[in-house]
């Protein structure tokens, strides 16, 4: 638990080097501080098994999952545990979790081949045997039929359960899954296929956990692009966490992000997730650019559609990436026109427009170039607002003047063309074009919501 | 243990639904088949603490990092195990570790506040106290000194480790390791940075797996692109896997690789693996656009500048992708001229110069207008190559001939232009735009490797 309530004096400045680091597959990162919010409705584990992760040929992914999931939903996770294919190791992890929780969620292991150990070993543990479903067995041969393929006996495990189990249907794959009660707990396995486990998790755990009385978690999430954890620390200093209100903050690059937890155990919490939000929201102000589940493009994309504009783009050293950025919101072609990659000098000349004596006097990575191209974004595009990068991603191409890292913006719309730059430092070639990308939408829908 | 060694006879063709699920986060997936691999020199196990992990806050990319790099030394990983911020529940994980294996590594708990618990865990469970290291607390000291920054008191704990413990360089952050013997395990305590864990494991434990005897494994890898696991495994169907080789399947979306492993226990198993690499590559051809470390943009660019040429791209639905991984590649100025994002009808005339005609008689969607945008793309960007990406991305915008899913491309060059569709189906936006610009690289590459 971290000292006190107060964000102010638990401002963890030795997490500063922390903050520079991606996560590798870009997952996300969260910094608790506060009071553990801990339901006291129900206790979890959460095992998986599986030579592919113990080896690390695979990231359990599933576990972080669950993981969310029982949280969000009111259940508390005593711990996380994979073992690899073998019976003796799973079994030992059923027969722990059995003893110190309300339940636990296997995933993996109900494949056809040997090494798929699943029911034989929560067999095992629960002291029964095993004995083949008929439905299920009926289901397994169906889906061979309808694939047109020959059956291999060995997939004929697949229906087989311990004794007592309760069968749970898989809408979208061959393995169904099962729930019993071995030792205190209730006991689900999934399979490991991450697909096959959310639509089951939903299905099958989520009512049991409604009908044990768990009571989900409140949260909300207040986004920022290019603001420090430690300028959003800053930002909320001295605020106040009431009970039963946990604040976090997470990096997911390019993004922070501000989190509230709420314990759905406190009564006044909802209250007051709506008050400490109103709060962070004032003091975020601008910076702030969505909640919840708004994305950078999304809001982007809101702001240029109120005005009835649209967007061209004009990028050199993140070439293409924050017309992809724009382009993830479906329906995006109302309000993205294109642009050009203009990796080469010849294409900012020819295409975009800037003159080569302004290339000459200044560089292609300057803020006379990004402004131009900026305009020639909006001219070439025939759109209403332009948008310009050029910039030094590295980890070659860097001067004393112009280290890598450095990337100016261009920014025209119909009143005003503006420059900037920014310097990311030398933080790896793939994070400066990601930063630069989404620095660039950023300045625009600060543009666009300030009435510039 | 899966049945057999040979790939033929367990076809896993019950897991076909997972090949189309694409991992949160990216993440890799691999399906290994043939004997397990268990180098017996040093068995390990990875723990890991913090709420942030048992509430899915944060995903443990950690323990995956960690599982591979002990694998890949040769450590055989007996489970991984993470607890919330529990002083009862990392002590309980450290002993049942120093009970069963030769090492463990603990990620996490090193911070300066009241619920960092590695050191104070280790220390009980060893059955020591702690005491202050005097030049950790002047390192400590020193950090917040170079940072300009005051120092709160709590950081002083990062300086306190149990008796006996060596203490282990932080090169990249504030709070050091530590290791020490536990019950018949050698103990490793590293930051949950990730970041800093990196560094530090391959600072202070790859040098003691090799002290220790640990023997590396091998590992070989044949990356294909628009080739499902299926295609794969008919592929090698039949093939034999020697003893100690295991042969898996990895799919990376867009990509799917032939991962060969090999046991270092083994004596012979260094030169089978190159007899079947060599077999395996023979049978893949030129679906195989590169091995181990190669990436399928920098194949291309060594292809490219192999004949002295550069290539452009005009890209509707992909809007930038394909230029952007292009790009990925350090260096890719010198055969990269850019290009244009075409998303509106307006920039293929315009810019492109696709006629109106074609639009009008063909639709954007065609390869009809899929090669003018690629010729386009050359002209323009003045390139030898030119690439043109015109689709359906979804989740709207399908009809019955042309379905969300299906993506024209076209492909110039000096000598020929072609057009081709690919029918992607229903996937979710961003995947077919990804697939699609992974597409568009690799028929370049075809064309490229092939002499056209």
């Amino acid at each position: 638990m971290r000292r006190g309530i107060l964000v102010g004096p638990v401002l963890p400045n030795w997490r500063e080097p922390c903050e520079q680091v991606e996560p590798p597959g870009g997952l996300e990162r969260l910094n608790l501080i506060g009071r553990r919010i801990a339901p006291v409705t129900l206790t979890a584990r959460i095992l998986s098994q599986g030579d592919e992760l113990t080896t690390g040929a695979t990231q359990d992914t599933n576990a972080g999952w669950l993981a969310r999931f029982l949280w969000e939903r009111g259940a508390w996770v005593l711990g996380i545990a994979s073992a690899p294919d073998d019976l003796e190791a799973i079994s030992r992890l059923y027969t722990e979790a059995a003893r110190d929780c309300d339940l636990f969620v296997s995933t993996g292991g109900l494949g056809p081949t040997d090494d798929d150990y699943s029911a034989e070993a929560a067999a095992k543990t629960a002291g029964v045997g095993l004995r083949e479903d008929a439905d299920a067995a009926r289901r397994v041969r169906a889906w061979f039929r309808r694939m047109n393929r020959p059956m291999p006996e060995c997939n004929l495990k697949q229906a087989r359960f311990p004794e007592g189990a309760e069968i749970l249907e898989n809408p979208v794959g061959t393995a169904p899954g099962f729930a019993m009660t071995i030792g205190r707990a209730r006991a689900f396995f999934f399979p490991g296929v991450p697909r096959e486990l959310y639509v089951m998790a939903e299905k099958h755990l989520a009512p049991w956990l409604v009908a044990r009385g768990a009571r989900p978690s409140l949260r909300r999430r207040f986004h920022c692009c290019g603001v420090g954890e430690s300028t959003l620390q800053e930002r909320l200093e001295g605020l106040r966490a009431p009970e039963g209100i946990r604040i976090g903050y997470k990096t997911w690059m390019p993004f922070n992000s501000v989190v509230l937890y709420g314990d759905p155990g406190v009564a006044a919490a909802a209250d007051a997730m709506a008050g400490l939000g109103a709060e962070v929201r004032n003091r975020l102000g601008e910076d702030c650019f969505g909640e919840d589940e708004a994305t950078l493009a999304s809001v982007v994309g809101g702001l240029l559609q109120a005005r009835g504009w649209t967007v061209g783009v004009a990028e050199s050293c993140t070439a293409g990436m924050a017309a992809a950025m724009l382009t993830e919101v479906p329906g995006s072609s109302a309000w993205v026109r294109g642009g050009v990659v203009a990796y080469a000098s010849g294409l900012k000349t020819g295409l975009l427009g800037v003159p080569e004596a302004l290339l000459a006097a200044h560089g292609a990575v300057s803020e006379e170039v990004a402004r131009a191209m900026a305009e020639g974004a909006r001219r070439t595009a025939g759109a209403d607002a332009g948008i310009g990068i050029t910039g030094i991603a590295g980890p070659d191409g860097g001067t004393p003047e112009k280290p890598v890292g450095m990337v100016c913006f261009g920014l025209a719309t119909p009143h005003e063309t503006l420059a900037r730059t920014v310097r990311y430092g030398d933080r790896g070639r793939a994070l400066v074009r990601t930063l630069a990308a989404a620095t660039a939408l950023d300045w625009l829908r600060r543009r666009l919501a300030g009435g510039g």
